[in-house]
């Protein structure tokens, strides 16, 4: 392991994260609130610290796949870290614990939260808040893929470290041109969704920070009451869209951009997508319009915004849906687990993934009845090579035995057991909201100390794909 | 398929049912009691039944693998559907889908009952139902095994149907020597077991009874505080005792008596399974003794029973751990999955395919770490087929993804989620006892029918290892 080109790239990154700390200044300065300081100053440190870091290494050698796994879990470890000043230092989350677990939450595009009270918070934080979110969300590490390549760093270790799914979809050979397109389209949309939330009647302050949000499959609102707090159709139906733009792979969305139309339902990953959302909606929105919104065109709605915010792992509320029927909590439950698409901004085991795995299951009792038969795990008309079906297993099977030790550890510290399959649910699928006592009505405020740093790591872990922070826990990692 | 071969087969084991009906007798005549009249009815429709299907078909082709899956699968069916006339006709259980629910639930070695007071059943009735767990335990089926033979069927179809876990340990090349084998073992330590009982103070019919829940591993017992109404030690490590060995291959057994002393801890399985109970023994036992009984033994003997009850798949309780702490119930909750170990009388995955599972993960771990070895999942020192391993996870998939569509009925049918977990888990891991409206200090008499019918598919799901059940409802399965 070559510390110094870690610390070196990481350096790199907090500068820019220090520029990124000012741009709340401006809506601190129009709302007329007192928080200007605490931006200069975290802003400062971190400045510091990352010229500091970036001026004492130097450059001089490859970075290889083990700096780029240590470079990509450190970079969310230590932006949470710097991130967390301002809320820490103003003391408008004087818990060092909470203030941390809130900016990893951030940036991990998780949402989950500590805040009982969040329109208490002044401007400047909120939009900090849920500016960490779509720094995360598309990725600090694939923005800076586009940055890299000017200090000479090929940046493809990163890219295999990040760029979630097992079948990346390569648009152009070159990294940099991915990261710069991805980015772009980004960009696109997130400018789009503001516009038609302003359209809808939000200020540019909450448009932009639900854009953050949504863009990023986080989940963090100005409002404690979420999107819930509008009751406009058109805010409501802009904010599903975009929760399944936001849910796509991105590569597809370049695709369409650049006129292919049917590349949407020409993928299967998508098509199952859409087809877990809509068997969703059926199945949950058959309760909510017999028992909980007599209105056709509300219960619809209704339901597919949880639908869509849980599968995308947005966790966005307008309905407290432990109110609804136990079946409909159920199935929530296990879309905490299944996520976005591969190369979307979403969380959990991505769509893909279910999808190789119904596929095997599917070839192994063909297999059963057919002995002598050879039946190959596809997907569409592709053969997935054997090794890429035991990769999914592999990754499945820890994310079940993190999933149980997580909930093994919560339990112990008191949380009941539906609580404690919520919480280790909606952090490791980097969804917010969970079951139980930390429900769409509730909060992780009460969460013991000692479970708040446990749901941080878990947050860590989900958001990248388990094997890139589990690996750094293994000691030969660190060796020569 | 040869359907003719699979009803006289079925025919000439119903033959032995009939006669089997008839044991309950003496103990009827001994309480004088009235049943007796219904087994006489019971076990002459029976032979009937058997009778004719074994006469108006005949025994002209060899037994495919097909053949013998048709068997084993609704040779459960029709044994609980001819099982549960002396309950259904006496009117001790007046509803047929809780009788058969009962009887499947005895034939499995399930344990689940629908009954609220025990104690209130005639002890022929009694006698009956836990002798369903004795039949089904070892199985009718590794019974049959030794008398198949002599009608000229070889009967390997069948072991590969029916042998639960993915590495028989094979003692002897011929399948008929090795079912006498088993069943020579299981004879062994029910004798020791009824007798020991019998030392402990229990009646020769409580002893005979209690036996045979315990060696098949099921859980039916005479009294409603089930194992808890006797507070002899004595008894209870009796059990505990039968319990364990119940749940280890049995095959191991069979070695140790030829005095190969050190073959229980030469294998990998057998010490996954005692690592499995002292942990939780230490774990929950910590819990047990700080809150819930400050007397040393008192904490251990009861934590160590639930512990190796749940694990092993009987389900006897001596305590209500639904009052322990969360993290109990919740380690209790994973070991209803695991079950016992290959070739026991227990449920659930069993312990060799975690064991496969654990060394998978790990030898995944390595490759990631080290992409060019070659890192394969051993069993000791034994290089396990890739194919094997794939098996595995196939069948844990399997029965992951049949255990969420379990949960999805029942909540629909309105269970709540720890209780429909519990249901789930409990039938499809052959346990009994569940958790939340199922658990210990309840029964499944709440459930509504349809509940019960879907409770009873996952019971013989689980107890044939679902492959054996789902193949059967496949449409292929049946043509030509």
């Amino acid at each position: 392991m070559h510390y110094h080109l870690v610390i070196h790239i990481l350096g790199f990154l907090l500068i820019f994260m220090a520029a990124a700390m000012l741009l709340p200044i401006p809506f601190s300065v129009y709302y007329g609130e007192s928080d200007i300081v605490f931006f200069v100053i975290a802003s400062g440190i971190t400045l510091i610290a990352g010229f500091l870091s970036y001026k004492l290494t130097r450059f001089d050698q490859e970075v290889r796949s083990r700096e780029g796994f240590a470079i990509v879990t450190l970079g969310w470890v230590f932006f949470s870290l710097f991130g967390c000043l301002p809320f820490f230092l103003s003391g408008h989350i004087p818990s060092f614990t909470d203030a941390y677990f809130e900016t990893m939450s951030g940036f991990t595009t998780t949402g989950a939260t500590i805040l009982t009270d969040i329109e208490k918070l002044p401007h400047g934080m909120l939009f900090w808040r849920s500016f960490t979110h779509w720094l995360g969300g598309m990725g600090i590490i694939v923005l800076s893929l586009a940055i890299l390549p000017f200090l000479g760093v090929g940046g493809m270790q990163l890219f295999k470290a990040e760029v979630p799914g097992p079948v990346p979809d390569k648009l152009k050979p070159r990294v940099t041109e991915t990261a710069k397109i991805l980015w772009g389209v980004y960009l696109i949309f997130s400018a789009l969704e503001t516009v038609l939330l302003m359209a809808g009647g939000m200020t540019l302050f909450d448009a932009l920070c639900h854009t953050f949000g949504t863009m990023a499959t986080g989940g963090f609102s100005t409002k404690t009451a979420s999107i819930g707090y509008y009751e406009s159709a058109f805010i409501q139906y802009t904010v599903i869209l975009f929760m399944m733009i936001a849910g796509t792979n991105f590569s597809l969305h370049y695709r369409v951009m650049k006129g292919d139309w049917k590349a949407y339902f020409k993928n299967n990953e998508f098509r199952l997508y859409m087809l877990l959302i809509a068997g969703a909606t059926l199945f949950i929105g058959y309760d909510v319009l017999l028992n909980h919104s007599p209105a056709f065109e509300n219960a619809f709605r209704t339901t597919l915004f949880q639908a869509v915010s849980i599968l995308t792992t947005t966790g966005y509320g307008t309905a407290d849906y432990e109110k609804w029927a136990f079946s409909s909590q159920f199935l929530l439950f296990l879309f905490m687990f299944i996520g976005g698409s591969a190369g979307s901004t979403g969380g959990g085991m991505k769509i893909i993934r279910l999808y190789i795995l119904i596929q095997f299951v599917r070839s192994e009792i063909k297999r059963l009845l057919h002995p002598s038969a050879v039946i190959p795990v596809r997907v569409g008309s592709h053969v997935i090579p054997k090794e890429i079906v035991t990769n999914v297993i592999g990754f499945l099977a820890l994310m079940a035995g993190l999933f149980i030790i997580g909930v093994i550890l919560m339990t112990i510290l008191g949380l009941d057991l539906v609580s404690a399959f919520g919480a280790i649910a909606a952090t490791l699928g980097n969804i917010g909201p969970g079951l139980g006592s930390v429900g769409p009505a509730d909060n992780y405020a009460h969460i013991p100390v000692l479970g708040k740093w446990i749901l941080t790591f878990f947050m860590l872990a989900g958001r990248l794909e388990i094997y890139t922070v589990l690996i750094l826990l293994a000691p030969s990692f660190w060796k020569k």
